[in-house]
């Protein structure tokens, strides 16, 4: 619903709010930080600055404190605090109480904003679908499956970190189709993956399926996700069971819940299936969802590589995609999650899939750019990439954007490539 | 390592711990229970009843109270309190201390005896392998990846039950070969899958693999472990990422934790690999683990319906297999998990996969023993099953023998088919 905290007039007393990429007053994002040396807190991203969320209590606009676990699990509070956060930091009486709960963001840690109990990853990008379908199957790109049923696989919890977490190059069992053994050894085909993540805020019950006219009541949230993938090792252990090692090693999170109320200028209606594609099955298909469920978001990939870094060259835009090109929206991906009776839980994270887009420069991924590792991309350090290299750095934004309304971001979520152990 | 705890002239002062199927005084499993309408807490199984750990700082025999989360992680502390318990259990002097600590096993209610992080599930039945291999890829049945890599894959951590939860039949999405569209409905190929899980104790930090030589000591226990499988899911939604909704709506374990300690034993070395099979890479293979690496345990799989239960006939055994059919050793299935830099956290859950024998009537799932639902498995009840129906009961026991031991088992991993909601 639009509301006042949209008003693209509002300013905040946080300056640093006013006209930020990702930031401003019309966001008010959910994490967990620690100032330097303290312990972790919730907060809300403004700006440059991350405020407490006690702060609302400091300026007697609450009267009780709350977790972050309580604002995902209840979209009331959240809703609530969104609200009391966007009068105070509009408010420059509140600045003087807010003062001590206010940290520059770079003297602060950013964490995972909860524990994730569990993660599963969706192929909703059918541009990625059917471009990776092609290189690891010529004749069979896209499954028979792929339109009918929101194609997903679970993945590793324990392995999930918020940006900046350094990425080993993992080791593992590769199998060159020339040669008659396998062997062991560091990655040589260590990819990214563009992806939203989505935070599961109400769960459900075992046996209880959530009904796609109220899947997004369960949705507390967003934030981009790097599914980093070894593909030299998923093509050798991919079947028949699915990825595993390719990529369970490290998967990179934005840590701040960008929440369905910032959200909500930048609905937009799904992207009509094209002619002759089948209509989800009933239980997959909701008119309002199919009219408001998809996100209008533009999504960047950059490079930063050590040789840059010495040539102070800025990072390179590898890619831009849009979340319109997901085949499923983030409902339809919630309700067939569930749809046998599988319990989702406070706190689990959904990956979209990679979102690629229709065209060579808008592919969420290096196996797609480089079209397997046999086409370098060349960045402007005059080097080259089919992979990700050791030092490299690689980074993902978002950024919703709607005519009349003031665009947010999803702060960074970035990674370094650290040589193999 | 054999030792006092292990003798098989040892008795109890707790009667019908003495010949026990399950639970001798030479077992002394952990887990989590209430006693009725009370709050959870740590015990040890003793024949038909249960012992609260507590009752060892009762008797004196130790200072502190320990979580059953620290007797996980901590090798040392588990293996001192199985030989204290030992010690409280032979000796009818501390029968006066440990009455208020000892419950009648039929009065309680046994949990998950720990918060599963993630639950991981191989596929080391190469019996198995093989068997669904050819049903689903008939020209195809064991990838050439098979002999090389532990194929695993992520399962779901949040719909795992103990025993006796009640199974409700899933709904999905299907499509016979024969029609052009998938319908949503009740599975019609509801299947069990033979498993043992593998308790992770210690963990491991996010990019340091375990050594393959130090795997052993990573593992707190073991239980049976049953797969619920929707067969006609699974054919539809499996490629390319794998199996989703046709498991993760519910998997069964039986509660106790049986500890490497108990199992001393009962290891065997690992069965040679048949001539011709490729030698694991060397981070697979470590000569002590093919020495003693396997476990020694007889797997049965019974059945009874509900005509068996209105007819008083007792459950069925449908099949017996065991463990030794494991292509891989649970070393070989933590190292090759880690071996990407994977973390590891305690109260991990390992799946190990179907374990069927090379005979029909050895197999771990109807789906190989009705031979892809073609051949009807005739019951006592002169019923016949090809998969499961409504109100069956599926029962999977295992059972560890050695010459010149006391046999030891895991109790029941026990589910009901409850009718589709």
């Amino acid at each position: 619903m639009i509301d006042a905290t949209h008003d693209p007039k509002l300013t905040s007393w946080v300056a640093s709010a006013n006209g930020h990429r990702d930031f401003p007053i019309q966001n008010l994002p959910f994490g967990l930080f620690s100032p330097a040396n303290e312990v972790p807190r919730t907060g809300v991203a403004i700006g440059n600055e991350i405020i407490e969320l006690q702060t609302l209590v400091a300026a007697g606009l609450r009267q009780d404190s709350v977790t972050l676990d309580q604002v995902l699990a209840t979209p009331a509070l959240r809703k609530s605090l969104r609200q009391q956060m966007s009068q105070l930091l509009r408010d420059p009486r509140h600045a003087d109480s807010a003062e001590p709960y206010l940290h520059s963001a770079t003297d602060c840690t950013l964490h995972l904003p909860t524990h994730i109990g569990d993660y599963s990853d969706f192929y909703a990008g059918i541009h990625h679908a059917v471009t990776v379908g092609k290189l690891f199957r010529p004749d069979n790109p896209l499954l028979p499956n792929y339109k009918h049923v929101p194609i997903g696989y679970h993945g590793r919890a324990s392995s999930i970190r918020p940006t900046d977490a350094t990425v080993i190059r993992p080791k593992g069992q590769t199998k060159a189709p020339d040669v008659e053994a396998p062997s062991f050894g560091p990655s040589k085909r260590l990819d990214f993956e563009l992806e939203l993540g989505v935070w599961i805020g109400q769960g459900n019950d075992l046996g209880t399926p959530v009904d796609i006219g109220d899947a997004a009541h369960h949705i507390a949230g967003y934030c981009l996700l790097n599914d980093w993938s070894a593909r030299d090792f998923q093509a050798w252990e991919y079947q028949p069971l699915g990825p595993f090692l390719a990529k369970n090693f490290m998967t990179t999170i934005s840590p701040w819940i960008i929440t369905p109320e910032a959200m909500a200028p930048f609905r937009q209606a799904q992207q009509p299936r094209p002619e002759g594609d089948p209509k989800p099955l009933p239980y997959l298909w909701d008119e309002a969802d199919q009219a408001t469920g998809a996100l209008g978001l533009k999504l960047d990939v950059l490079i930063q590589t050590e040789a840059m870094r010495a040539q102070n060259l800025p990072p390179y835009t590898l890619s831009q995609s849009e979340a319109r090109h997901m085949y499923w929206t983030p409902a339809q991906l919630v309700t067939h999650h569930t749809s046998n009776g599988c319990n989702l839980q406070t706190g689990d994270l959904l990956g979209t899939g990679t979102i690629s887009g229709p065209t060579p420069d808008s592919a969420g991924s290096l196996l797609e750019l480089s079209e397997g590792g046999k086409k370098p991309v060349i960045l402007p350090s005059n080097e080259s990439r089919t992979f990700l290299e050791d030092h490299d750095e690689l980074i993902l934004r978002a950024r919703a954007e709607a005519d009349g309304f003031v665009s947010i971001g999803f702060g960074d979520c970035r990674g370094h490539i650290a040589p193999a152990r």
